[in-house]
């Protein structure tokens, strides 16, 4: 671990940036956002690290207090605090991270969830996990890798955790010149464990193979969970299982898990077994929209089915692609749909918007020729909250249907 | 109640109707739609009575099974089964509500709830309440009027209900040419309850005053509930106080209901004391809008806000004043909710969408200068299904904020 400074920097001798004439529409109304067109990019700004705390004013000398500073990025400030003066020390970092713990600890009541989430709390760019006293940091704005430090520090008195990883492996680090990179940060031991509908889940935050968890979906499994007593289900892109398992701990009748990755479906095993239901769960390896299309070729049917893909589309370029994508795998899915059962889907893709997901769904459902019922347009979990002005940061869609007899 | 005839029509001399050339390709795709410019007007066609059941064809041949017809409204068509020849009796409609029926109580589990909800229901146009054994009908398609009387004697076989009220006060039926009136179609009492978290609601299905219930909030009362426990809270907008009622309940501290009508409050206030938390809530009567900006200025805070107002856009027209009128009451509930508080606020405008209803209420909060995190989108319940392809029926738009210190 690093020593840590006292603080980000010296607050009195903070940069002053100016926003060009004309070109503080955006930051006046409130967005938490100045691209770099839209700031007076000096030399002296230029040659600031990345990073960098900075005083923001506008043209007239209206002052937007605090931002963090990238002169790399096309985000180029995000906003920190209306204060220009604040001091940024652990004690700053420790009081948003405790409004953080509050809210989750009021909303989720246990310590598995998304402790921060960039923007909409206040620490841009910065999304931390929580297991217990397990913790997987991810610094996505190069004002929150300079942070890191006094983040561990804060996080320590906080929460005194057992162990910090870094998985700073996401590819939007490359969007502000930071290094992907996956490391412990505090502690020994990246292994922890999620509990999650009365379920235990293990997980190793540092493992070659992506084995850790999506927060994001937990209401929508509970939900879908709720519906599943009784039932057959296909839990299609199962990752470790999160769906079928709670499901199949709902009272599900049988599940089939379905993962092109076997290790995720040997800990999906593994978890079923521990919990005394693995006669109830079977695992499928294969790649999930090839297998799909068999089955469904093969007669197969499921009373619930769930279809959790990662995202289909990568960039805003691949969009159409991506809509394609998503009405194939909601017609063979919907297909796979026994009379009066349920099918969920879902779409992490960035790059295509909740309408759009909507429409190739209900395309691709249209093409099987029976009816259906939108029973619910859910997203990410409350643990992953929004900033009122960056909508299209609520990545997550999901959309529930009943396909009559 | 009128006798009913044993079927709609007599199936085998059903009319053909056909598509205009090159107007099939939303029907095609799965529309339950046919707009009156695209089905060929013969004279005869013009001459059908309103609701008269049709099949309906492509110009090439292509068969869209059986809709119902009206050639004075401009949904021309709506969609009904597939089989052109299927018999409308008793048995049909029957076979459809025990479908609604079955899935309700899955979701729901307790019999208050929308048992039919339109389109989604295959029964276009069609809404019905259920508050356990009396049940509130709105015919809004002159198929769904003629076929009245075969749905309360398939009613009677289901439910076997003590009461069932026509409320065709909708003004959707002036579309359809259809009379707007209000009465009982079987038994002669329309009074009625609602059990919900733990309370139990008075209604009247006949009053002037319009005392029903929203059964779209449900999902979105219980989960303001659930936040509310030893705050304070203000309802806005509170009608008979569903949602301050159930944070009573639930455990707030106090809470003062907000409304225009003095009816409405004294229902509440009456719930309030059967239930024996009078102590804690208090009726304010007024205009909520003058009233909110009147609390604002006095400097009260609530650390639960609610605003779920009547439709700010009764018609397309009202769009550019409705988005104001959000904005504005976006900026008042959230300038009323404590550091650290909840603002729920909803729109059940038809005519502004979700992303317009998140752009207005973003902006009137920004107004604050507060920060402001997004926790929840929300729509109505699921017991309120939508077409897949009629996305634009999901009217009720509900926002989750928290307002961090």
């Amino acid at each position: 671990m690093t020593d840590s400074p006292d603080a980000l920097d010296h607050a009195p001798d903070r940069p002053l940036l100016r926003l060009l004439p004309g070109r503080d529409r955006r930051v006046k109304g409130g967005h938490p956002w100045a691209y770099s067109n839209e700031i007076a990019m000096t030399p002296a700004a230029r040659a600031l690290p990345a990073g960098t705390p900075i005083r923001l004013e506008g043209d007239d000398g209206a002052k937007y207090g605090t931002w963090l500073f990238n002169p790399h990025s096309l985000i180029a400030a995000r906003f920190l605090s209306p204060h220009p003066g604040i001091v940024l020390d652990k004690r700053f970092f420790r009081g948003r991270l405790a409004d953080c713990m509050a809210l989750r600890d009021r909303l989720v009541g246990a310590p598995y969830y998304r402790l921060v989430h960039a923007e909409a709390d206040r620490l841009p760019g910065l999304v931390i996990d929580r297991y217990d006293d397990v913790l997987a940091l991810q610094a996505n704005s190069a004002g929150m890798e300079l942070a890191t430090p006094l983040l561990v520090e804060a996080l320590r008195d906080l929460i005194g955790p057992r162990a910090i990883v870094a998985r700073n492996d996401a590819g939007t680090r490359k969007l502000e010149g930071l290094p992907e990179e996956s490391r412990l940060l505090l502690g020994d031991d990246a292994t922890a464990r999620v509990q999650e509908g009365g379920l235990d889940f293990s997980i190793d935050l540092l493992s070659g193979q992506k084995t850790g968890w999506f927060f994001d979906q937990r209401d929508n499994r509970l939900r879908v969970a709720a519906l599943s007593r009784g039932t057959t289900v296909l839990d299609a892109f199962c990752h470790t299982g999160g769906f079928g398992l709670l499901a199949a701990a709902a009272g599900a009748a049988k599940v089939t898990l379905l993962d092109r990755s076997e290790h995720a479906l040997a800990l999906a095993m593994d978890t079923a077994q521990r919990h005394g239901f693995g006669d109830r769960v079977s695992a499928v390896k294969g790649e999930a929209m090839e297998t799909l299309e068999r089955m469904l070729s093969e007669g197969q049917r499921f009373e619930v089915v769930v279809a959790d893909p990662p995202a289909f589309a990568k960039a805003r370029k691949d969009q159409p692609v991506a809509m394609k994508a998503y009405a194939r795998l909601a017609r063979m899915a919907a297909g796979l749909v026994a009379p009066g059962g349920i099918l969920f889907i879902a779409s992490c893709s960035h790059h295509v918007s909740p309408g759009d997901f909507t429409d190739a769904v209900a395309h691709g459902i249209s093409r099987t020729r029976r009816p259906a019922r939108l029973l619910a347009t859910t997203g990410a979990g409350p643990d992953h909250p929004v900033h009122p002005l960056l909508p299209e940061s609520a990545y997550l869609k999901g959309l529930l249907f009943h396909l009559p007899e």
